[in-house]
């Protein structure tokens, strides 16, 4: 079985990204078929510089190596050198219609909020049809907010079926039920755009920083504490098995622990835990070359089975010099 | 200076292409930079078979071929084989909003026919636009029907130029006052739409029929022609040079020749004119083999051209291997 996922290179990564999504994924390339890329391309539709633009890809690249990401296990590339993926957009778009895609959420949404929509905005959910159709994909992992984008990549997938003939497998979405919700350091969910996030990659001060500013009630040193009700416990539980967590339960329900030594624990086990990789992506950040040769292979890799999917694609089509 | 030009693989060529167009193609080639492709993926827009797709494909590369378009002397390719254009309508996306894409004739002109216009349809100013600036090309012939897709390309390219940096030339229409407005065997515009075509790659059974379907007034044998009004001058003077053409009006201004006898003439000079052409194109078409090694040829020629581009164009947004 194929899974396929797509992560947008966009700054620092935070333990909702972790526990959500990056831990089930170097699960999945011992058990399945991974199918991983790094989405330089749709990232352009929030573009601020050519220099974060290449920042945020070569940060991507080196935190999931660093995370565990092993190219040899899965197969693991930048979106934009596969050139497959944008001629078959081309392919596709004459398989959706605009009326359609005036419907997408994400167009919607910032139509919605006053902004003028891009050429790019719009037909980004073509471009995602292709991302996961270019690969024969078998299951896709979507969050509640991209559930619609898989069924416009299975509309697609159809009309081209009916209109050419039998071409795409059509994905299927991989919900996963256990996935962990991580409330961000003011409760709310985890999220970049809240603000609100623990990056693990940061530095020690600005980890301790964002730690220390997770928000608790008032209870003091000598009460008790609902650890069902604080941030800081669920977040420090997403690093324990049942005993520990039993610890801990019991550290907040006995008075003479405050929430400043709670926090500390945390930050404690955030930098326990997350200091071999921590390390590991100190020492490959430090070598360009060795990251550019990693994801040079992780590129061929994925282009022998996007070209041969390209090859049935224009063979439907009529496209192609072979052809003639 | 390069000029650029694409043709659709729309079917048999007919005299209005060539006078109109094919034959400047061919002058071009020995004066400019000539840059020329078959438009394999625009005319997926009316797609109806594979076989057709590819035939059509076929028939306007061999087409090109046996009229002297001759790829030593100039860029001769087919779209589909240049990955850059596509990878590079994604990035021009970015410079283009959804409300200017609706305002495009093309798409516009659909929807008041009351089709429902498909994402392809509505991307086409895109494409078209990156099939010009994937060459730096300095002038683009156009039609009247065309301008406006020139006018977009020049909009993205500015747009893109001031979001990212200077990037693009901006094109330039190259309108020919002269060109020679070609009338159909009904007197309109000779145009696949209408119906009204001569097509001089056509057997010459077929071709006899189209000649002497063209219409004329009810002037008898033993009458005077008016040559001004007559479609059959009109057409037959596209071959003459000013010494022929007296000697043709002479023959309409005197009785004793009729219509069906200067239909003949031009049929013949049709079959004189287009002879070595003809011969030619049966020749080429007949070897697969050579034409694919050609246009393999043409492919790479383009594409040393449109990397080079790109190039610039991804070191603008940041984007690349080579810049991580």
């Amino acid at each position: 079985m194929r899974i396929l996922t797509g992560v947008q290179p966009s700054g620092k990564l935070h333990l909702g990204n972790y526990f959500s999504v990056i831990r089930k994924l170097v699960e999945y390339q011992n058990n399945v078929d991974l199918f991983c890329f790094v989405a330089d391309m749709h990232a352009l539709t929030t573009f601020t510089s050519a220099k974060n633009q290449t920042e945020n890809t070569y940060d991507a690249v080196c935190d999931f190596l660093a995370l565990g990401i092993d190219p040899d296990k899965c197969t693991f590339w930048i979106q934009s050198e596969v050139p497959e993926v944008t001629e078959l957009t081309w392919y596709l778009s004459m398989s959706i219609t605009v009326p359609k895609l005036e419907l997408a959420h994400s167009y919607k949404d910032k139509v919605a909020k006053g902004i003028t929509p891009s050429g790019g905005l719009f037909f980004y959910p073509v471009l995602m049809a292709a991302d996961i159709l270019a690969f024969d994909s078998d299951r896709v992992p979507v969050g509640k907010d991209q559930k619609q984008h898989l069924e416009y990549t299975r509309d697609i997938a159809e009309r081209f079926n009916a209109q050419y003939g039998d071409t795409f497998k059509l994905p299927e979405p991989e919900i996963d039920e256990e996935t962990a919700i991580v409330p961000g350091v003011d409760g709310a969910k985890m999220s970049k755009s809240y603000g609100n996030t623990i990056n693990f990659f940061d530095d020690e001060k600005k980890l301790k920083k964002s730690v220390m500013g997770i928000v608790t009630d008032s209870a003091g040193v000598d009460e008790a504490k609902d650890y069902e009700k604080s941030v800081i416990y669920a977040i420090h539980s997403l690093f324990l098995d049942a005993q520990g967590k039993k610890d801990l339960q019991s550290r907040f329900s006995t008075p003479g622990t405050g929430y400043g030594d709670l926090k500390k624990a945390l930050l404690e086990n955030i930098l326990d835990y997350f200091g071999p990789y921590r390390k590991e992506r100190e020492k490959i950040a430090a070598d360009p070359a060795f990251v550019r040769s990693v994801m040079k292979k992780g590129s061929e890799k994925a282009r022998s089975t996007s070209s041969q999917i390209l090859d049935r694609v224009r063979g439907k089509l009529g496209i192609g010099l072979s052809r003639i």
